[in-house]
């Protein structure tokens, strides 16, 4: 049978994730993501990813301990993150330098320690690579700061306001793992031929650079910059309406009714909004939008998508736009693994192709 | 649907190669494989893979000309092989360096030029890795050598005898291309979200790695020097097949008739035969073992592979263990580089998958 695109097909049985687009549900082994998003971090939430459950207090100590230790990088990545050339973009970076861990500890099978290994470190190497291409000085990691903490701390040199690092951290939940996706696919591809873990996470990585999966969200915040003031939303959006200007941020592939994530985000955003002008303008843009695309668009069952409120975030914490794919990797760092763990057991994936080219005369 | 595997799905239509298990046929953009591996060089096969027809001499002076000024790495990429550490494999440093190859010159969507440009560069990375990893004065490529003949050139660091040159040719020339396998397909999945053609080739290169796909040559060559004499050559096969030993390069997961690859490359080493003494010990222990494989299993209906030969090949041309994965590498660069190429106006590749985990109360 022909399934170009593969829509529909079934590649693979997985415990990790549930998405159902029809309902606009998202579940992370037996969880709501969206109640994790608020009453949980992103390495709580990484272990349940991993190992199937949310740490206890004594676990969680042990894992973060490791989580943490893991975060310096080689000094030969040093090396190599010091010539590689100023016109590679982020993404061409760290699927560069994630490749160049790959010795011989990263052996197959996949291991959790391994996983571990290469989610502590994709921050190190994109704040290294960030400073690098300022010409600034270089911000270590710090041992007593959690993830998304220390992540907004290499950035930016310093500790960032609780407000920011609660939605950074949020978003980091609601992207950690999203079913099979193209670039988990390409995992998965790859870990089915037992090639070892690095490789793939390279394919991964390539994958989620292509913009129709890892998307654009520099676009959402173009607009919102654009738009720049509540009291400009109502005149900018009918405006872009009547032009015919695509508004970035709505509709979705998967997601047919309200994209959980976006809902989630939202919650969060309204909680922070007090303290955060960007969370405050979105909020309000949104707002607008709908209404406004009930008016012009009638027929259109258009619903916030995660990148409306990921450009927010990334807007409100502070992140330049060649930063957010690189972020999303970092969250996604966690889904990849666990399904590359999860498909030791699972068969070879080899399709086959139609050849609609000709034929030789006689053999 | 569920196809886990994706066993006789069709996820593409392709003019570049027909593969007929059944029959044991390989077809190439309306040419017999085994015809292009008698009468054409691996450059003039690379031209039809990519262009779809043969090169006329003007075409192929011009060709040769661009693809020879490609064969220089950048002082970066010397830097980085300079760098890596010792217990990397040879597939995790050329996936590595193909890697950092990925600046604003490899952009989406990807072109010929770049196609070349990747696979004239893939031996100099071989080579340059190969001697730096004995501590040996590196081999600059040559200018005035074809494909395979500057690729033994490097790493042996003087010419190649004819036969050798011949038989190495005929090999890349019959795996430069095949069909929809699990590499070219992660190639064209991670193509298929508009990434650049960089992150598919490292996709390839990841999932040629494993052994389920890219399989381990070097077995066969450990059975070649176990038997090492003609005359050895009954006794041992008749004494594995008693104890239950397998015999390495027989049978395939296509092709249920001859494999056409090994074919054509037994009708090469017959050639060649005279000239080496690895071919012609290839060929005796391919009759024995298929004489004797009737004797000891008559229903099991099991044919000589291309890894067989191919083994044999590497065996006569000096090739070391190591190099043996990465040199089918070189070749199928070809082919992954084209398929990327043609897959730049297909559908985004986007499987679903079945959760198998709890799921949560209510919501």
């Amino acid at each position: 049978m022909t399934a170009i695109g593969l829509q529909d097909i079934v590649v693979a049985d997985t415990a990790i994730s549930y998405v159902n687009g029809e309902k606009g549900q998202l579940v992370y082994r037996g969880h709501w993501a969206k109640d994790l998003a608020v009453h949980h971090t992103f390495e709580e939430v990484a272990h349940l990813i991993w190992y199937g459950s949310l740490p206890s207090p004594e676990k969680f100590v042990e894992f973060q301990a490791k989580f943490v230790k893991e975060r310096e990088l080689p000094d030969y990545i040093h090396s190599i993150l010091n010539v590689l050339p100023a016109d590679m973009t982020m993404m061409d970076v760290i699927r560069t330098v994630i490749s160049a861990l790959g010795t011989s500890g990263y052996e197959y099978p996949p291991t959790f320690d391994q996983a571990i290994s290469l989610t502590a470190k994709l921050p190190t190497i994109i704040a290294y690579r960030y400073h690098r291409l300022r010409g600034r000085e270089i911000v270590k990691p710090r041992k007593d700061l959690l993830y998304s903490e220390n992540y907004l701390y290499m950035l930016n040199g310093e500790c960032a306001l609780p407000a920011q690092v609660r939605a950074l951290d949020s978003y980091m939940v609601l992207t950690i793992e999203h079913g099979m996706n193209s670039s988990t696919f390409a995992g998965r591809v790859v870990a089915s031929t037992h090639s070892d873990l690095v490789s793939s996470i390279t394919a991964a990585l390539g994958a989620l650079k292509g913009p129709l999966h890892g998307g654009a969200p520099a676009q959402v915040t173009a607009m919102l910059e654009a738009i720049g003031t509540k009291e400009n939303a109502e005149h900018w959006v009918r405006n872009a309406l009547e032009q015919g200007t695509r508004l970035m941020g709505f509709g979705h592939r998967i997601y047919k009714t309200v994209d959980p994530r976006a809902v989630a985000l939202r919650d969060i955003a309204q909680q922070l909004a007090g303290d955060d002008y960007w969370l405050d303008l979105a909020i309000h843009t949104e707002d607008v939008i709908l209404r406004l695309l009930k008016e012009y668009k009638p027929n259109l069952k258009l619903n916030t998508n995660v990148e409306f409120y990921s450009a927010a975030v990334m807007k409100a914490v502070g992140l330049d736009g060649d930063l957010f794919t690189p972020t999303f990797a970092a969250s996604r760092m966690v889904g990849w693994t666990a399904h590359c763990i999860e498909a030791v057991s699972s068969r070879l994936i080899y399709p086959e192709s139609r050849y609609i080219g000709d034929m030789p005369a006689v053999e």
